[in-house]
């Protein structure tokens, strides 16, 4: 491995967060059990690492070992004290605008969530309504909630490591979106989430438009493997990953689905669980399934998962788009426009989609073990919406098992995780994951990838 | 009584706070007993009333029987439906941008206040640090404190019912202070809260200052009685009336106390008695008392009460400026630079004072009742800046019994409060208040004053 | 005389005209004939001496003799030194920034005009439209004429040397003006042209108006008798008194006039000239005379002079108000809807009133001397507008003999103007000037007023 | 070929110049000899052809016969109505805005120069001071002339018609420029003028800079071969081909040559003549040859044509950096950093570089004809910087043969150019332009080339 440059420096903050309390500064610097300081530096250290396109979240913290951060107060306000920081995110030893506007999304979103929300009895109790809140005022608290403003962010879903051909895909898609003045939201990283930032920063910059919104939501978990690329100018950093998918859905006004692994797979399955659901019927949700002409077979594979697990009214959902970033724009932009009416008509916010009724189950943490993968239920006796949940669940812990600490722990301790259910489903889960490893969907190109799950037929249970 | 006019309108918020959760609409619109609409209704209606000159709060309440205030949510986001408000906030039946802002500031704090921080551990238990770090929370939340702005807060302090002169002595101070960058902080209402402001808005208008801030600090039990100005363009609403002084005194970077009543005389023995604490003799803290060339007996007798009473290092913590509203400014600023330096040298926040210690005592609400004023310990047996805080709790009293609903309330029912200590005291003490009866400094002029006190001399104990 | 404070220094420019070519600035600091420095000394002087309330320009420049001002071009871009300055434009050692931005504005249109139009050919004939235009070029030039936006500019008109209950409702007007949004235009100057602004400053700032426009027009031969008050953000230096005027109805969407002397008389009949003229018969234009209680005899004397003369077609064309600030802010905003709905019809400028017919008598200066005022035609014999701008003229030579210094030269040199006419016309205009006097409207209130006009009978023709 | 879509719309202007006088409409809308119609038109239409990558300026002229362009006028300010303007321009039937910018600065310099300046006696004489003052004021009118900014505007050179690997490296070197905060400027169009505005985008979005300038400056006879691409959003449109090098060399602060043709060896030879001159021998200017590995020879061959015919001196004037981005941004970095050193020193403008010398010579047109190519001096009997300038003056004819509409037509007619002069030199030159030849570097990609020069041997003549 090559030896990475090194920097230490201080930094002032850019925009929000620039005033502490003495106790919040206490708090971060605590590393003590409960304390935030580990939280703080490992986020910290993944928005550093920028350039970082290692997979594996076990290098990042090998690598800048001996990384620190200190907060420093001083009459003017408040700054961070970098030492041995990633020299990725510096130019001529200053530190790139982007990331150091960044950093001070962490100290304010992980602030807000341990001391502002945690001990909150509002909080405490763990009604589904009450998780929607929680995520609103996080987002609130982010200021990503703009009143008064047409809705028109749309959330862009795919592989972080994905091929040539498709990244330079995702960026004209961004770029015919930004031309139509659409914000873009993704969850940080590489791949398809880089590439329509890139995409849509030129469209806007055609169309004058200086304050488009590059919005990257991540959660703590996933951010050391997917760091916030600099164009990110809104980083919002969630407490786990089911509020993510939540922040997602009720704040992104439209999805486009680009070419990915087993984690978008996941995220199309958690959307199609929440817009099966009965209540949701007449919510107008524009959803884009698109990539380049090579990745056509990859979406016929999903869509006849979908269509042999969940039926063609998961299929009548979303609209597959082969090669045409233009057609994916207009489609994504008259969707929009029903959004906007829909929303008008009920009275509902455009900032926060309130309406859309998320059940318990998708807001509660999986936790991807050895057993709790065992016990999903993956057969039909339950509703559509209930079998796309479980879905998600097995995906959820392939994702783990793939590129996660804790599901990496796991399967080196234990094996791979064991899947089981109705014999067809198997068959088609089987199939699609297959092919997401023939098409190395499954990790950084290069590496060879191990299975971190294993199919158990039923007759073997 | 001549008939006011009233409005019925929709009003679309002015820069903050305009998205709210649903949970928080609830509470704002819940009169039951906890609910905020009491609070809200009664503040917004303050803001509302702007012109109103009345020192008594019932009349307001009376007057506006049949005001009501409701949240309107909608797509674009958070609107404010008023019913029967007070003609005098509109203009042509448009409201006054200064009053729709500041209307979105209640809003605001109210939330914050009782949604956010009542029910938090963290400030459950009542340290003195919690308690300064809740009246920094309440700031930031505001987003009063702006960092890397050097100090240039001037806190003005005054009688709100004053002559003409005195009123026209404010606002030439206030336009001295305005040419020179400065910005203006009071707690919101007539007189010499409002003068200052008015001067100053010429000031900055010379020197081309859009930005200039015309801070009120209020809360709820004055806002009545003194409603803020629509000059004042960040209105805060503090809790109760200690954090309000505690706001004024950390957040504010120096005082000018213009001529007043026995609410003025309360704010400089709470000064005082902050500043005698042995912890804060090397924090400087310009405080200037002035007025017009007709003021100088009214400041002379001040000066002889606290000199008898708290000595000559109290007086030492002020100059007293007769007539020279340039000299005050350039005394006003020596003070910033002074306070700038010692920030920068001890790194103390420039937009909070840290480091100024403020015990318990003065951060504790003193609740005037008969029994608890009859026992102010106002003798020489204590510190000098203890005497200083029992001296200010017994103005404290009498400014309740004068325009306070329970004070009123309390001396309607049981007559006047007693106040007894040191001989030598109680008289310094009547001469004071006496004058301050004869100068007409205890009600709008034209009322006769009934005095709400009586001095009790020891003998008669 | 108290012996002025003197300050030197160097001062960088607020806002526009930062940048000048070589030429330029030789041009500006060429003291030879033909060079513009003696006229860029002469504006830059009254600029600063914006505290000055003398009436007589030989004071000024006798006075600040020793001043001088340099034009710097460094590196970074253009500076001006400057040399024994009045010390009034100074905020301990610091020029005003409104001041500031002034001197800037006086570089910009000396060059403008004198290096960009004077030698054009272009402009070189004296066509009326050519006139027309040349007022446009100034005014966009120096950025005046903003588009998209609805007519709501307000010129003001009325005496800079007022009494104080006059003074004081030119205020109220303008405050009455300002919470309704309109900005504010006059000639520059104390009293009538200062008190508008002060007020409006004040609505602006409770309707949190930043950008209210407070524009001040003048000409080099009045700025020295009317320096600009601070307030004024937008200066504009016409060429020459008849481009101001045309400036003034061009730009400007209704008038206020409040009581004046005979300048505020010239300027009446100067408007009503052009309104009268049967092409504009159909042009709305609000035009509001108003003032205190006690100037109700004032305005009686104007409007018995204007039926006598010009009768009752040019009454019509104003609204007198007395005491009312409310109602002439609602009548001139209900002429500006009148404007804005003309405009739009017709497709005619929000921002330049192109439409408007002026004859060139009344774009060409009128140089008051013995022979050209004895020579105006005050009689019945012509058109009723001829004789508008016949009075005008006669108006003209009195302010000029009064307040200019070649009038006062030439008054001085040869005794007062003489005047002759139709009897009954100059019956009306004696009378109308003697009241003037009476009511010192000549002058300063302090000196006493020695007439530098002469009514002559027919009969000694 | 395909047939183009055709729109017709009205479009509102972006930004400045929204402001017309009525003389100025009938000046653009004038086709007859004299009026500004047809440069209007032509200008408008190169515009609005953003996507074109013809190279040849007949095609979009008959391809968009149709096309008309007209003023409109009315109450809210100017606006233009398109009629079958190029689709590319449009999204979804909307102007992108970066066009519609464009548009008004072509309304903006094309009047400026008409009718502000062409009559003006100061710039009749033709001295060179006096077109620099011109050069100055069209920049200065088109606001390109920042005060207080330290110089930061790179001007990039280069081919329009590169290859994709020649592409994508000019937009990493401005990516590395943007994110060291570096503006760029370049000549408008394809390729080496597209490609360092991309990547620079894309630094600045990372560094948070919403001010980044693209700054294009052309002129009437190149832009419809070089349409202005969308990101540029300071579009400045120079009378003359050597007023637009003028203006590179005066306002650019430093330079970086891409490969490219025959036009980008015009400039190099048209700067090191400038450079070369004696009087400017101090001037710091920095000036970097750049390209990616494949073009290491172009790069030889150019060095070794200019050391052959200028000498080494003119080889120190540049640095020759192939493949390394990064290294490119640090160099021209540094030197502007020496560049700000040397205008603080000197008492230079940032924003113009007023002192550099630039002879006569260099500011005159050189029109192209058989007889004027045929008389150029291209020996050593004169001094280097003359000599430049002749060859200059050579390879601009060349340029004119290949994609100006009066050279194609006057080869056409008359067959290829002739030139001559002294033997090596010519050798030196045929080597040259052969190698252009060989690379594809004379025509766009496809086409084949038809020289349009003739080296004449010396023994020939």
């Amino acid at each position: 491995m090559v030896k990475k440059e090194l920097v230490s420096t201080i930094v002032s903050p850019l925009g929000t967060m620039n005033v502490l309390s003495n106790a919040e500064v206490k708090m971060l610097q605590d590393s003590n059990q409960g304390g935030l300081y580990p939280l703080f530096r490992q986020c910290a250290l993944a928005v550093l690492n920028c350039d970082e396109t290692s997979d594996n979240p076990y290098n990042l913290v090998e690598e800048f070992e001996s990384f620190d951060i200190r907060i420093v107060q001083e009459h003017r306000g408040l700054k961070l004290e970098l030492i041995n920081a990633p020299g990725s995110a510096f130019v001529d030893g200053n530190i790139i605008k982007g990331i150091r506007q960044s950093l001070f999304c962490v100290v304010r979103d992980i602030l807000y969530v341990s001391s502002g929300l945690r001990g909150s009895p509002r909080f405490e109790n763990g009604d589904s309504e009450v998780l929607t809140d929680l995520v609103f005022h996080i987002l609130r608290n982010a200021k990503a909630l703009i009143p008064r403003q047409l809705p028109n962010v749309v959330v862009c879903w795919g592989g972080h490591s994905i091929g040539q051909g498709e990244y330079k895909y995702t960026k004209k898609v961004g770029y015919q979106l930004g031309l139509r003045g659409l914000d873009i939201c993704t969850g940080c990283g590489p791949g398809a989430m880089k590439g329509p930032m890139k995409g849509a920063n030129l469209g806007h910059a055609k169309q004058r438009n200086s304050n488009g919104r590059f919005i990257g939501i991540t959660e703590p978990g996933i951010i050391a493997a997917e760091s916030p690329n600099p164009i990110v100018n809104e980083l919002i950093i969630m407490p786990d990953i089911e509020k993510r998918l939540e922040a997602f859905v009720r704040f992104g006004h439209g999805i486009v689905i680009f070419p990915g692994g087993p984690g978008t797979c996941e995220e199309i399955l958690y959307l199609l669980g929440i817009l099966l659901h009965p209540d949701n019927a007449h919510i107008p949700f524009p959803l884009v399934l698109t990539g380049p002409a090579e990745a056509e077979g990859y979406f016929e594979q999903i869509n006849t998962f979908i269509g042999n697990t969940l039926g063609s009214d998961a299929q009548r959902r979303y609209k597959i788009i082969i090669d045409d970033p233009r057609e994916v724009a207009r489609q994504i932009k008259l969707g929009l426009d029903k959004v906007t009416r829909f929303r008008r008509s009920t009275g509902d916010a455009y900032y926060y989609n309130w309406l859309l009724h998320i059940e318990k189950s998708f807001q509660e943490p999986f936790e991807p073990t050895h057993e709790s993968m065992r016990a999903l239920q993956l057969d039909r006796d339950q509703p559509t919406h209930q079998l796309a949940a479980n879905l998600r669940r097995a995906m959820s812990g392939v994702v783990s098992g793939n590129v996660k600490r804790n599901g990496i722990d796991l399967i080196r301790a234990k094996g791979p995780f064991q899947l089981t259910g109705d014999p067809a489903i198997m068959e088609d889960m089987d199939r699609l994951l297959g092919s997401f490893v023939k098409q190395h969907r499954m990790k950084l190109p290069g590496s060879v990838y191990e299975p971190c799950y294993e199919i158990v037929r039923s007759s073997t249970v």
